[in-house]
């Protein structure tokens, strides 16, 4: 609408909106209009609207028409004085929080308990805009790139992970399981589609509240074939990044300046192996011992990249093939390390990835080395016994991404309805 | 990579895929390589190849390197001479199934059983190389048109649909259902973003194995704020139908070749009252005692909106208000009615939509009239209760939209790995 409204200077515009906030001066009034990426300033003068306001309150919904002038004061450099105004729909109660003053005032809590009031806040609702533009911008590149986009299912006979985190339901009296990643599907889809993403919802049972993990987030997956080797997943990624982060800039201008969002410029994105990182982060101690990052270790990683490379990302490669997943390919030099990677952003991961392990042979001894019955992954396994091409690739975590975005502590500030161990509601 | 070997006719190209069909006549080889979206012909010859292709089969991955020539007897119209060929990846086993000639010769259900192996068939894996397309040009549509795109959750207290049709799954100790629509969601966001749309995973415990069930499907949804009416949401559905058939007649030809789809040209949509519907059904019979159209209906007015209109698609309005859901608005000239429509397809409902209640006490009123309890629906109502404009929506389930694009007789022909009631893998 603001841009109808710039493009309109000095005639009549007409929209629809919510009356966000009223300030009554007696002879004239200012009503601020919110509509979906704005808030609008317009000027109600007796002299000037054939329709009264007598009555109108915050929360109602109108449409006004009215001519757009010049105010260089106001936030849009612009209001409307108005001709008419009609009212559409009123409320029951009033809203249980201030949101028409900037920020919400309140505890997270209070924010996502009372959601259908909280997102009408304007800088509430700009973080949900922009995780649209990070979709978007996803979706862009990966059309570009050739990238087949897929629909896996989410209710499935076993879980991508393995592991107790997973959700279980009752289906016709079988049990099946929330599935913890699309990696099955993608990799049997790299085999007659060549690349592929899904953009959809991943469940995790994670029994621990923290400030980093939810139950249900949105995973951005991709998977590509004929790579010569997980550099080619970490350069798509970065490719991808960099052109998300444009196009956001492109088209979200308006919410980035609500949010005051700090995109980053993505230089040379540095890389580390795990053992030269707990090396590093640990001296002697530890290293050998440990097998995973801790959220102590990625932001002490963070600092690093930030402080040696000017870097708000840094890839951590090599992982310990011991570990979990068994689809990662061990590397040819040395097989106690596997070709998997995480990205870190502002010292959180946001990304695991890797080149996954595409002869059959190979695969069925991984497998048996961690303990596994490959007998349970007989359905997996047929997409590597009639021939896969070497390939690899990724998950992020959308609200991740979104959150170091934006500097949150909390993912629940980059989830629209957060799901986690103690919230199921609204 | 067609479209680079067509532009590169007299030149070198160099790609990689999978060896899809050899026929060895001695001298010469013609090996016909599958890519992403196409089958390429290349032809072996000693002479001109420097690699050898002893013991290369059909199944394996291959880069290949050669000159583009014509030739019109080929489905592409060229073919490459190949220089080198060079070995990527191989298999472990044949496919069961013969996927190189046309159409599969099996069942659905061998079809579905081995669907790592099925799918590399280029018909197969041409559906749902369209059914993205279907997806893409939706997203094109919403976005042109002021849609902000939603993530809701489908791990939810409460059902949209109600019923017995619902997944429950264990949630900490805690009961929680998957979600049968966005329903509530898409409602409370018409408040801040007036226009929202969302392509996600919907969850129906239907305990029919019939052929137009599945159990988890993609649901378009989209819901609009500032309506006059439902014809609204009925006039913005034709008009992103047009737009989505005209986005894959553009961009997924060479698919809809493939599949010899016939892509309806739409010019007016019909429209039939539910109660007329029934009357030119029935007669007097039944009439007023229906409260739903059953499969046969569906056929039969698929029938007569094409012989009278000449038309793929009805609407179907004004369906019994005191029938589901309850969050349909009543008709102003006769609350015996709702303003509530379905779209059908070629016969089938691919479509629930209409105009919603948007005011509390209405709403909370119809909820009693049906039976059910507002406290039941707390988090929900405080969208009504805070204030919401008047607005409508719908949800297409996307499978049925594509198995009818391509008339097909089973919805499981149209999901990348169905799930039915008796089907859970792979």
């Amino acid at each position: 609408m603001l841009a109808d409204a710039k493009a309109n200077m000095g005639k009549e515009v007409e929209f629809s909106g919510c009356v966000h906030r009223i300030k009554n001066m007696g002879s004239i009034a200012f009503i601020v209009v919110r509509t979906s990426r704005d808030v609008i300033q317009t000027v109600y003068s007796a002299d000037n609207c054939k329709d009264s306001i007598e009555g109108l309150r915050e929360g109602f919904f109108v449409n006004v028409k009215g001519i757009v002038k010049e105010n260089p004061k106001d936030f849009n450099g612009l209001e409307i004085e108005l001709d008419s105004i009609k009212l559409i729909s009123t409320n029951a109660a009033e809203l249980p929080l201030k949101i028409s003053q900037g920020r919400l005032n309140c505890t997270i809590e209070v924010n996502l308990d009372n959601r259908a009031a909280s997102l009408r806040n304007p800088y509430e609702r700009a973080i949900f805009k922009l995780q649209e533009g990070l979709v978007q911008g996803m979706h862009k590149f990966m059309q570009a790139n050739n990238f087949t986009e897929i629909h896996s299912p989410k209710i499935v006979a076993q879980g991508a992970e393995g592991g107790a985190n997973i959700f279980r339901l009752d289906y016709f009296g079988k049990s099946a399981f929330l599935n913890q990643s699309p990696q099955f599907y993608k990799q049997m889809a790299v085999a007659f589609f060549d690349r592929v993403y899904e953009i959809a919802p991943v469940y995790r049972a994670e029994k621990h509240a923290t400030s980093r993990h939810i139950n249900e987030y949105i995973g951005l997956d991709f998977e590509m074939g004929y790579i010569d080797s997980m550099y080619d997943v970490m350069k798509m990624e970065i490719a991808m990044l960099k052109s998300i982060f444009e196009y956001i800039k492109e088209n979200y201008q308006n919410e980035l300046k609500i949010l005051e969002a700090d995109v980053p410029e993505i230089k040379e994105v540095p890389s580390i192996k795990f053992a030269d990182a707990i090396e590093l982060l640990r001296g002697g101690e530890g290293s050998g011992k440990k097998f995973d990052l801790d959220p102590e270790d990625e932001v002490n990683l963070g600092k690093y990249a930030k402080e040696k490379y000017d870097s708000d990302f840094i890839f951590v490669t090599h992982f310990p093939s011991s570990k979990p997943p068994f689809y990662a390919m061990n590397s040819r030099e040395d097989p106690r390390e596997a070709y998997k990677f995480d990205l870190l952003f502002r010292g959180l991961e946001i990304t695991s990835g890797g080149q996954r392990i595409h002869d059959y042979n190979e695969q069925v001894e991984k497998m048996k080395a961690q303990g596994l019955d490959p007998d349970d992954f007989k359905n997996y396994l047929e997409a590597h016994k009639y021939g896969l091409p070497p390939h690899g690739g990724l998950g992020i975590g959308l609200e991740r991404l979104l959150m170091k975005l934006l500097n949150k502590n909390n993912i629940r500030e980059t989830s629209l309805f957060p799901r986690d161990i103690n919230r199921l509601l609204p």
